[in-house]
């Protein structure tokens, strides 16, 4: 097989076997196909496409490209969870517990923070003591203990995927919806589960600004998934404004354990429920989605979903008593507040450049290899839809004092604002359901 | 400027600007831009096109890469030839001699053999003791002198060039008009001439099978060369089947002694009459195209032209007395009968098979430093439109005697020739002519 062969394949629009696709990904993961033929590859991928058929092979060569994950010896149906990534974007932290506490098995692999957006790891490590980093045999471990964890994903699960994502990374060829479908989906079939909840965003904070894009990337990654054996539904959700009030890392696992005790934000809550009913209905837990809102709710007012996550914390080493006293984890040097310079309604908030804010305060890495201060972020106080008044505050800025950081955070964060003369509506959080069966559209 | 950046552009579709495209041009040659970037963004140029503006720049920069040739010193408008490659193209040959006799300046720089077609260096090469590996001052030097030179283009000549289109052989992003027109272009203009005649080959022998792809690239190279202020006329010819009877080295050196005698092939001698024409009136030496006609008409039956070529032999270290004697080139070890098969008409023959039997029987060469045997080669005894008994010859192969070699090109070659009931007529050889104005049918 000749590799230039089979890009001038690609090039003219064929579709690739099974067989080019295996030699095309462990070509490259050994080092047989040099950089300067894989890019000119994803360009003409990129430009041209993938069949479902090559879809799945591509996710399947990726898989096989690295350690899997065996859950076979957990009894019952284990459900994954994956968010395409927004601003503000605790869910994983309210819903892994609280579909645990609910009957689930929640064995959720998941990563570090992503241009605009943080990440779920960054977060759980701001609880004091909490492991995320575990090996493999440990994760198995506390999902068959407690029916619930939470790991990064390690290096050795897919490393096609880190050398593909690597190249395309300065090969402008990140956009390719193929190509981020299979590289998600390779990291959720490696992880072993039997059922994945995707949680494709969409709207001016999210990867897929466009409802077009995102909902092919929702289709394209719940073919490669039902294609592999799995069960797979996706939702199509807005980030629009950040989700819930808080941005950061320590701020939004207050606000993970404040939704747990029953204080959530509304649309967060909203989004809990629409999701975990989901992994129960996939993971044959209950019957019907109203089964199953009743049960997720119940779980948060007897405060199941919250005991869940301190026995989550407790398993992975960290302090469980932050679930009662969130003033254990990393507090800011210092409160500042954003004032409104115009009264008004908030029509809208670019959830894009909040998230910007957020990082420009300090809550994000400058390298790839910084630390972060988990005790930074951005606390709204306004959302969209709200009545300010110039003077009011529009969020507390918890920082560390660095004024180098906060002049240009303010002016990123105010930018994110705008405030007309009209009360306008919440926008509309959840556009469309993706499964086997199709799209249903969700009002 | 970062590169991913200019990439994206180019893929989403963006002309690049002038800075834009030096910048890739020069990070790429000092090794600054890695291969795997040059190649997504190849392969990008590949899918989006270039515009005009971006092809000059691109071919400007690519001049700029390396030497130039210098042909102010001598006086009076220099002009240069080239042919995109086709089966028994000697018309270099016959047609550099015969302008430069006729009162034309030709400063020629060539290439050997690519893909099935022969290259003019190969042929030349033949002629005892001729060197084409000139210095580019003993090129203007001779050119200086006797009016006419064909040198084969140094490696310092648009390094620029070398290093792309290596990159583009492995990446299949040889196929690009734009790419292809600025490879071509890149040369000619660093070769110094102020005219250049442009052979556009199309036809299955050539590189460019359909007449609108060759449009395309003889319209984008004018386009190139008027750019930078070059007068540039491209002819569309066809390249169905052989240009005259000889395919081979010595053997077409000796079809172009017998055109320059006044023995050439019908098709050769209307080729050269066409391209000198313009050549002559792009040179200013002529004012119409009927007195170019006439002038190198008179220098055929005067022989003037192949005075000159002795000259061109004698000043590059060649042994002159092969135009008068062409029994002192390179002679086969045995001549081989290619018979018919059945009778009829000469329906067509294919060009490619024929360059491709011609390799097989060895008059190319396997890997790129073997030297080429140049006695060896094919003769052929039938052209389109020719009747043909069966037993009768087809062609003669001039062979080194290898069975191995001359069973498998008998077969490609008797493939090429189809034979049938009805007379067809020789095939159109003119196109179109390209130049500043435009498209002029040609009949």
């Amino acid at each position: 097989m000749y590799i230039s062969e089979l890009i001038k394949r690609k090039r003219d629009g064929s579709e690739l076997s099974k067989d080019e696709i295996n030699y095309m990904v462990n070509g490259f993961v050994k080092g047989h196909i040099p950089d300067y033929q894989m890019a000119a590859l994803l360009m003409a991928i990129y430009f041209r496409g993938m069949s479902a058929t090559e879809c799945i092979d591509l996710t399947m060569a990726m898989v096989d490209s690295g350690d899997k994950v065996d859950l076979s010896g957990i009894e019952g149906s284990k459900v994954d969870k994956h968010s395409t990534g927004g601003v503000g974007d605790k869910t994983t932290l309210v819903l892994a517990p609280l579909v645990a506490a609910s009957g689930g098995i929640v064995a959720k692999m998941t990563g570090r923070e992503l241009g605009h957006t943080g990440g779920t790891v960054d977060k759980l490590e701001s609880i004091p003591g909490m492991q995320v980093e575990l090996p493999k045999e440990k994760f198995v471990e506390v999902v068959n203990h407690i029916h619930v964890s939470i790991a990064a994903q390690t290096a050795l699960l897919v490393p096609a995927d880190k050398h593909m994502y690597a190249l395309r990374n300065r090969t402008a060829t990140v956009d390719s919806i193929p190509l981020i479908a299979s590289s998600i989906m390779s990291k959720k079939l490696a992880a072993g589960s039997d059922g994945i909840v995707l949680d494709v965003k969409t709207g001016v904070g999210a990867f897929m600004q466009k409802y077009e894009d995102a909902l092919e990337l929702a289709a394209t990654m719940v073919d490669i998934g039902e294609g592999a054996g799995k069960r797979v539904v996706a939702l199509i959700t807005s980030m629009e404004q950040p989700l819930g009030y808080a941005i950061g890392n320590a701020i939004e696992v207050k606000e993970a354990i404040d939704t747990l005790r029953g204080d959530g934000p509304q649309d967060l809550v909203d989004l809990v429920k629409e999701l975990g009913s989901d992994m129960l209905l996939i993971s044959g837990v209950v019957s019907s989605r109203n089964q199953a809102i009743d049960i997720i709710g119940r779980n948060i007012e007897t405060k199941k979903g919250l005991e869940k996550l301190g026995e989550l914390i407790e398993a992975q080493g960290g302090n469980r008593e932050v679930i009662e006293n969130p003033g254990l984890l990393p507090q800011p040097k210092i409160n500042i507040e954003v004032k409104s310079k115009s009264s008004g309604f908030v029509e809208k908030i670019d959830a894009r450049d909040v998230g910007l804010a957020s990082k420009i305060l300090g809550a994000g890495r400058k390298t790839k290899d910084q630390p972060i201060d988990p005790s930074i972020g951005i606390y709204l106080m306004k959302k969209v839809g709200d009545k300010v008044e110039e003077g009011e505050s529009l969020a507390t800025f918890y920082s560390d004092g660095n004024k180098d950081k906060i002049e240009p955070a303010k002016e990123r964060f105010l930018n994110a604002y705008s405030i007309g003369r009209k009360r306008v509506k919440p926008p509309r959080l959840f556009y469309a359901r993706v499964n086997r069966n199709g799209v249903e559209d969700l009002k």
